[in-house]
């Protein structure tokens, strides 16, 4: 039997990062190679951007149906970035992960501690680090549609999401894109092989016991 | 500052596997292949066999010698097999993964376990299973210098073995060696890349934070 072939569970991946270390490029490699991984899709009370489209980018809802979902306890985690909410909703998650499908999850570290909290096993979580300073400040500074006030709350943003980094299972440095996106891939294809998530291994081994 | 630059210790690598499972393969080529591992030379006092050479397939050693090195507790951990001891001796090991190299472990589920309770942090353990029983049965039978009721014993603990699936981080089902291989040094990869591993990284980070 192929090991493609024992039934396993789906797992949370999670990417964290500081704004400007590389997460949103190796993201969308990610997601272009790996056919079995979808990007968990937050809902949001921000307004829409210019080219985002409802329901791929983010679901655009408003603050009061986000806070109704809060009550609910519909979102598998939500935090309040710059005023505006952003959330996981649980049932599309649980679903994909009972078919044995990965999630992959762009979100900082207030909401990868609640998927800590909720769903440890499940969770697989990385952290990306910008390769020096210099890299980091010129990244952060290319982004022509923000005014001055937001690259600074950036700035300091993004040293307040580095202090975070010790709570992540995997850090990865990104120096050149392509090295970073294999080094991800290289996590989730070994995570795959953990004993927990191949749930289809205890019948197998049953087998192989009996007949051996 | 590259991925490879950031100072790591190294970890304790275990393949275990049922015999016929295609562990011994499957070390041969994945030491071939990384040149940052290497094999971790046990003591023994089985006798040696035609080919093999003191000091690089085992430390042959005698019971008394043997006995002595328990008592001073120089071994990682030991383990008696059909009236054979064997034990991984502690110095050796912690120098190398001090420096940041792997050291690969061929032991049984009792030496992993005595590693478990001794060095849980440093251990990353892999099960190897036969793709089938057809498969098991062909493998054991093709040795050719073994008596029949050492054939027998091999094949009552191949099941023991086998029944000891559930105490490591990962198994792999090998159907095909070089799969396998490949799966072995991907999750080795993948490991490197574990926060804790990765000693440097915190004065990375540091450098990182007050130049951001």
């Amino acid at each position: 039997m192929a090991q493609g072939s024992i039934k396993r569970r789906g797992l949370m991946l999670v990417l964290s990062s500081p704004s400007g270390a590389g997460k949103t490029t190796i993201s969308r490699k990610l997601l272009e190679r790996e056919a079995n991984l979808t990007l968990s899709v937050s809902a949001t009370t921000r307004p829409k951007r210019p080219g985002e489209v409802d329901g791929v980018d983010y679901s655009f809802i408003d603050q009061n149906a986000f806070d109704r979902m809060v009550s609910e306890g519909a979102f598998l985690e939500h935090a309040t970035v710059f005023g505006n909410s952003y959330g996981t909703p649980r049932a599309a998650v649980a679903g994909a992960l009972d078919r044995g499908r990965d999630v992959l999850f762009d979100i900082d570290w207030q909401g990868t501690q609640q998927l800590r909290e909720s769903a440890r096993e499940d969770l697989v979580s990385v952290f990306i680090l910008p390769p020096s300073t210099e890299e980091l400040a010129r990244r952060l500074k290319t982004r022509a549609q923000d005014p001055e006030d937001v690259v600074q709350a950036r700035m300091a943003k993004a040293a307040d999401e580095m202090s975070h980094w010790q709570e992540y299972d995997y850090v990865i440095v990104n120096e050149d894109v392509e090295t970073s996106v294999a080094a991800v891939q290289g996590i989730l294809h070994a995570e795959h092989l953990r004993l927990d998530r191949q749930v289809g291994l205890r019948d197998f081994v049953e087998a192989l016991r009996k007949g051996g």
